[in-house]
């Protein structure tokens, strides 16, 4: 490997960024993945580009194919992230559910009576809006996030950033009702053509109406939106 | 109600077995319907016994339409259980996952190695072979049986006794091989006409593979089934 490749790569680790390296068999030609930026002098088109991000959401390192020959992308995935708006009853139960399953949790309430560490022991809770708290954080393509708080103050703002970004899960609470209601703001913010990827109603319809219940279906469709081939 | 009928309703609570009340409406004659037995003198047709044990597994009271008119249908549930055969690090995440889902959870596992409390906090663990566990827990149509030991000697005589009781749910750890060596076992037992309710594989196909993303696809197969309509 090229040492400014190298040097590049072991910067993004340590930065937590999720890196893809791919090379071409025939030669050993290498390049680097970086969300939408590609270092290094392969031409990958927007076919391998989504299969590549397909891949390291997953973390499933192997050959696809190309114009240019066959490649190896060897996928250097992070802990994927679970960012929740909302430190609700249903928040109380996702949070230590999606932790036990991998996920590095972080959940977003400006409402100080609710984002105790005693009401969520053990995640990383923030009291800042959720505006500033996405933008901190980042929302790449290994990011889940789901919006509980039921207040479009806190929701709105998030699903926006989210809208924005390539996180790969985006899920919101709220009856059909609420969910119309939102769709009309979001639109009015011109976001029209990016709705379709809230999930609403949130979660897989296992048939359960208790906080943990719908934690469970929230839990499942993320992991299956994870693993979408 | 008769003072006979309550008393009975009384006992059968107190043994912590889910019951249903059953009022015609049209001159409030009263029945308990308790699993397959029905105390008192009201005629239910198998449809209605069914659409009963539904709601009951959903713990949804209301009106059931019959040939004796509309009949009130009052929901005692218990908590539902989980049986989880095997100790494994699968059972590490289902385990308190299901407990937090409101599942009284008990774990099966003979190998005292496994089976520490330090292992599995905060759930009940038994170190009795399956079938003297099995047969001592009764299950019934609130209880969900889920095998992930990968020891036929563990697993078999739990599903032995799944298989021969009303239990809503019953899933097999396995790959599809060892599920066919599992189904030609099971079947010289005579139990091929059962066979169909085993699930497996086991779980949802969420596409993750770690212990703790297959014990959310289990956990999120059980609501499912717990909630069928």
């Amino acid at each position: 490997m090229k040492a400014a490749l190298f040097e590049r790569m072991l910067a993004e680790r340590a930065a937590k960024r999720a890196v893809t390296l791919v090379t071409r068999l025939a030669d050993g030609v290498q390049v680097l993945v970086i969300g939408d930026e590609v270092v290094g002098e392969l031409d990958l088109g927007p076919e391998q580009m989504e299969e590549i991000r397909r891949r390291l959401r997953s973390d499933k390192s192997g050959v696809l194919e190309s114009s240019e020959g066959a490649l190896f992308a060897r996928c250097y995935a992070q802990a994927p992230r679970m960012v929740i708006v909302g430190a609700v009853h249903i928040t109380q139960a996702l949070a230590p559910m999606a932790a036990m399953a991998g996920f590095e949790v972080v959940v977003v309430d400006p409402r100080r009576a609710f984002a105790t560490a005693e009401r969520l022991p053990g995640v990383t809770v923030t009291t800042e809006w959720p505006d500033e708290a996405l933008a901190r954080i980042g929302l790449d393509a290994q990011t889940a996030v789901v919006t509980l708080s039921h207040d479009p103050k806190l929701d709105d703002p998030a699903l926006i950033a989210a809208l924005q970004s390539p996180c790969f899960y985006i899920g919101a609470l709220g009856s059909s009702r609420t969910h119309a209601k939102r769709v009309a703001r979001l639109t009015e913010a011109g976001l029209a053509a990016a709705l379709p990827r809230i999930h609403a109603p949130v979660g897989l319809d296992l048939g359960g109406r208790s906080p943990a219940e719908i934690a469970v279906s929230v839990l499942a469709q993320v992991l299956q939106e994870k693993y979408r081939t």
